[in-house]
């Protein structure tokens, strides 16, 4: 992460943010952040496919209907999921505050919450911190809100892009929290992204679409979605450019880099997972859909058997192939070749011997490396960035409340 | 396990069993067995629904066609998987030499292999192990035989069911070997049932499909289903009762006992896991059809997150209803009710609270409970016995190989 990079959500044109501690967490550790837009402008998001939702993504989806945003505020330590009704009116009073301040209307408020399931959220210590949070917005707050929002991240995980659209510069911010498949419950994926760009609401929500299937739709480590995961991304028109819409050059290219924005925060995750020892792209080509490919690269990312393998930098390559064989995907297996950081193991179904075995074992000892499936079925490709399991994983999970 | 259990496949009449050391796996480790009876009879089978199949299930499935067999090969320490056409030839030839001397024709021949994938099967030592092999047969041999078949597994499983029909005593014998779930890989999930009861090819088949359902099918680890996951149920008829036939009581009253013989098998796998701590039963009731509660089982019983806090004894009941929520089932999280060892935590989507929760605290400390969850969308029901996903569980599958 560069300097430049650290200003995160702050970076565009009209964004302020601030972090601090409310008392959710242990003292002196943020848990409260505030991400605010001069002016209101259009807001895109996707939320957990999990059907157990909590309370700010409840609120959020509604307020989303109307598609314009101005605010977003975060808590950390408390995911106020599974907490019925008094959670639903502790995520609105809070949103209701922070419009009442802003004078704006309610439905331009967004909340979200990361933390342990099932317990209250201590809302009275939020509404207590918000004349202080709002005294400490400031156009470089973006490094504290990225601290405020993390759980068990070890580092805040902030991005900046940039790029000239019609004669204007554009900037896309962004900051992000460990995945809720690295630090479960405890810990929820979350996303925030902010632009100066004038656009469409309804560009925005398909450059995001596109962005997060390309960059956080392929991080897997256990395949637990949580009950919290947001993406947002707010854009308040400052820079002044050309309104980019759909279908356009312009907004092909602001997709990118709404990409490119994405990305790194997506690998950051992977990277900064306690316990990970290895981050492993699974890249499955020669599918016959790109559903197929990734429900195949899928399977293997997120095989514990592949994943301690990993650990234990054991080229145990008969893993990769018993679980492509599972990911329901009719396949031929005497068509599959498999390789390890480009050294073919698997030609035609059939393992290429011991010697393969012993140049692949140089290969498991890499942190980074990839395994490419060929499925000898079609066109299609997908890909999945998946890390180990580890001794630490088991530790942090088994005893992460106690 | 009882005295008579240990039987197992040679306990019904007409059935004798071997098991030795012929080189594939350390000196002095059993890792060859033959199971044979007098007589040929009707043979039923189950395989793994992986798509990447090993050699001796590929073949097993092929003599399965003609429905009789008489003899059972299975060696350990070696898969005889992604090995290609001389992996068919190794499995044919071991096939084709046991037929030879019991002048059988080949289909009555099966065969199981369970170990490394990808590894050359010895066929050599198997076919030079063959003399011994069958002059050990004896009618005390299921012991050995037992022993043989294990990879990973600490103890020997086998089982003995009798009763009595139409005036005879029939018996069921069985033998399994762990998970490949558990001690993955290096590890099938083999089970080996052997009856003197009369029946029909189909009514055997019939029966195995409900007993296996009711039991192999109940137990899941990690999801990962093995390259060569095999059940056999030999039936010789040499109990002399009137052959039992699909639709009739004597079939019923059969089927049953045949699931009394595979439970005790299925969770003799479960418990004898290395690394398992705790053996969990998840059942799931009030579902709208019996694959939606057989999914949000599955989907609790694979977490990671929930296995984990099994294993750190911490009473997260959070993350089991993250899980419950992603089981890809509709489900209206207010009508969820959650319950450990019988103490209720969950009520119509919400948290008790805190005294509930040091409740279940004692329960995570039992070695053996039951999660209950209750879905409040129809009338049918599931359960499924998972294990816990402890340091060992990693230490073991990263580092099984070296």
């Amino acid at each position: 992460m560069s300097q430049q990079d650290s200003q995160g959500i702050t970076a565009p044109l009209g964004f302020r943010a601030a972090g601090l501690h409310c008392g959710i967490k242990k003292a002196g550790l943020l848990d409260l952040a505030l991400i605010l837009s001069e002016r209101s402008g259009p807001i895109a998001g996707l939320f957990t496919t999990n059907r157990v939702v909590a309370a700010p993504v409840i609120l959020d989806r509604l307020h989303l209907r109307r598609g314009r945003g101005r605010a977003i505020l975060v808590n950390s330590g408390n995911a106020n999921a599974c907490t019925g009704r008094s959670g639903m009116a502790a995520a609105r009073k809070t949103a209701a505050l922070v419009a009442q301040r802003l004078r704006s209307p309610i439905h331009e408020v967004f909340v979200g919450s990361t933390g342990v399931i099932g317990r209250a959220l201590p809302v009275d210590r939020i509404i207590d911190a918000l004349p202080e949070l709002f005294d400490r917005l400031s156009r470089t707050g973006g490094a504290r809100a990225a601290r405020a929002i993390l759980t068990t991240d070890l580092k805040p995980k902030s991005v900046v892009r940039r790029m000239r659209i019609s004669g204007r510069i554009i900037t896309i911010g962004g900051m992000a929290k460990g995945s809720g498949m690295i630090h479960p419950n405890m810990a929820t994926m979350l996303g925030y992204l902010t632009t100066d760009a004038a656009i469409t609401q309804r560009a925005l929500r398909q450059a995001l679409v596109q962005a997060v299937d390309a960059s956080f739709n392929c991080i897997s480590v256990d395949g637990d979605t949580s009950t919290n995961d947001t993406v947002l991304c707010l854009a308040n028109g400052m820079a002044g450019n050309r309104q980019i819409r759909e279908g356009t050059p312009a907004f092909r290219r602001f997709a990118r880099l709404l990409t490119e924005a994405c990305e790194p925060l997506a690998l950051a995750i992977c990277r900064d997972g306690e316990g990970v020892t290895k981050v492993v792209k699974i890249e499955v080509t020669g599918a016959g859909s790109h559903n197929q490919a990734r429900a195949v690269a899928k399977t293997i990312g997120t095989s514990n058997l592949v994943k301690t393998a990993l650990f234990g930098e054991d080229a145990n390559w008969g893993r990769v192939m018993a679980a492509l064989g599972r990911a329901g995907v009719p396949l031929n297996p005497s068509k599959v070749s498999v390789s390890f950081g480009g050294v073919p193991m698997v030609r035609q179904g059939v393992g290429l011997g011991l010697g393969a075995e012993r140049r692949i074992a140089k290969v498991f000892k890499h942190r980074e490396f990839t395994i490419t499936v060929g499925l000898g079925a079609g066109q299609h490709r997908a890909h999945l960035w998946t890390t180990d399991l580890s001794y630490d994983y088991v530790r942090i999970n088994a005893s992460y409340r106690s």
